[in-house]
């Protein structure tokens, strides 16, 4: 029985604009590195390795809690070890934590000769996310762990469905400020205008059948956000002007990803996507802001268990 | 040029369950027939040989309306006379109105060289649809003028795609009540919880994933509507009975057609539509209710110019 394993976990873009808790997608770029060994007592370690102040107790660890929620439907006297070497700022907006929990899990079930299913990694990587955000949201796990685009039709109970798409450039920009996933969650309205909800449903199914029919100027028109945006673009400074920016020069559109700071936007090519990332850099030193960007593609396999 | 032309017009879902607004579906059965005359002078002529008592006023007409819309951008010394012979009961809540003005723009079209796109079309039969109901909602004109499954993604600007979908059966029950599309529309509360839209957006991604992967077992997940029908089943008796019962007997799911009374169920095969139609005939009999049944599949082609 093989006793450690290294993987590899994805960054992801939640919501895409206007799918707000139920669209995300992986990314090739960045990613974290974590190794999980297998413990012959009770117990999980997290150990890390790159210098970010997380919390070492397991049941308040993002890694960590997915864990116990596996060793407690295992019902076997084993444990884990975790050493994690995060590349994925923490409160960056494209899934740390999630990467994190999704991560832990699918190399736990790789050391235990994948016994359980996809849908089952999503469900323990869920508590790493409740221990994050306090909710548990599956718009970062699920893409993390399916890779590619997915769905998440319902939370509860879990219903999970792959989302064909065409080649897309990503580029993302993450301006230096902390936008925490919790405040992003607790300034929206609890009630939205049904109007805007028919506008945002119209857009969600033409967002999907873009992808599906490989139609770009449908997924372009269709990432528009008229619910969430509006509120949670006010805590990221030099939102709409990168926004407005971008699209000038040719993306296709995009949005904040997930509850934010960072900004992603898709476009057709490479150059595109290059020409993007001129324009954010510029945006953000005009504003004195720090930031870092990257230029990507869509990760169609999710975590990957390295050789 | 051709002075007349006839046209077959189809009934029409919309709504499809979870979209409310920007989901429809064309039907082969129910349609009307509709002839449609050139005249030489200016004017719209609306004659009725199915004796609904519906206004000849052209203005206050759903088939005459559109064509007053599109006359006016034709700028032309034309006029049209329309015959209509009805099949699809008014208020019955399968597109009685669209089939009208869909019917009437699609004809006089032909008889113009096909000088209008249908995107055009639907543009003018949303006046026939403003007519009847008072809102301009083209989950019915589109259908059925484009046929099969459509998407309006946005009524403004027009936005409309056709989604792809397999085979399906469709049992279709109207009970002889009356609900007025205006009244089903005014009894929906303005606002609604974010947590329900999310829900209901997941829910159309679903349906719209389910049609284009073919996958029926996601498309029956999906058939759900936490928003609009909990409220509009009340106006209509033995709605709940109706809909477990033909879940129940095998349907993959359905709901209220439109905005009612008809309830329309979705199967994935022939033999499963009539067991449906069966127990919808049983409910509205022991509950002492007049009811047609149609049990029927998609039409592919929508409004048809007959040779």
């Amino acid at each position: 029985m093989q006793q450690q394993v290294t993987v590899q976990c994805p960054a992801t873009v939640a919501n895409l604009v206007c799918g707000f808790d139920i669209l995300g997608m992986a990314l090739e770029q960045p990613y974290d590195l974590m190794e999980v060994r297998l413990l012959p007592e009770p117990g999980i370690i997290i150990t890390s390795k790159d210098g970010f102040p997380l919390p070492a107790d397991p049941a308040q660890n993002t890694a960590g809690a997915p864990l116990l929620a596996m060793l407690e439907e295992l019902d076997q006297s084993i444990g884990f070890e975790v050493i994690i070497n995060k590349q994925i700022k923490p409160g960056s907006g494209v899934g740390s934590s999630a990467a994190s929990a999704a991560g832990s899990v699918v190399a736990a079930n790789h050391l235990l000769g994948n016994k359980f299913s996809k849908e089952d990694l999503v469900r323990f990587a869920l508590f790493g996310e409740k221990v994050a955000s306090g909710v548990k949201h599956a718009d970062n796990v699920a893409p993390c762990i399916y890779g590619g685009i997915t769905l998440i039709r319902s939370i509860f109970p879990l219903d999970i469905v792959s989302i064909p798409a065409p080649a897309l450039h990503v580029t993302v920009v993450h301006p230096q400020i902390e936008v925490r996933t919790a405040d992003a969650r607790q300034i929206l309205r609890k009630q939205v205008l049904l109007k805007d909800a028919i506008r945002q449903w119209g857009n969600i199914a033409g967002l999907v059948t873009g992808f599906m029919k490989q139609d770009y100027a449908l997924i372009g028109r269709s990432l528009e956000d008229v619910i969430i945006e509006p509120v949670r673009s006010m805590l990221i400074p030099g939102f709409d002007e990168v926004k407005s920016k971008c699209k000038e020069a040719g993306a296709l559109g995009g949005g904040i990803s997930g509850s934010g700071p960072s900004i992603f936007m898709l476009s057709k090519d490479t150059g595109t996507a290059r020409q993007v990332e001129k324009i954010m850099k510029e945006v953000y030193t005009s504003i004195g802001l720090d930031h870092h960007t990257y230029v990507t593609t869509i990760n169609q396999q999710g975590v990957k268990v390295l050789a």
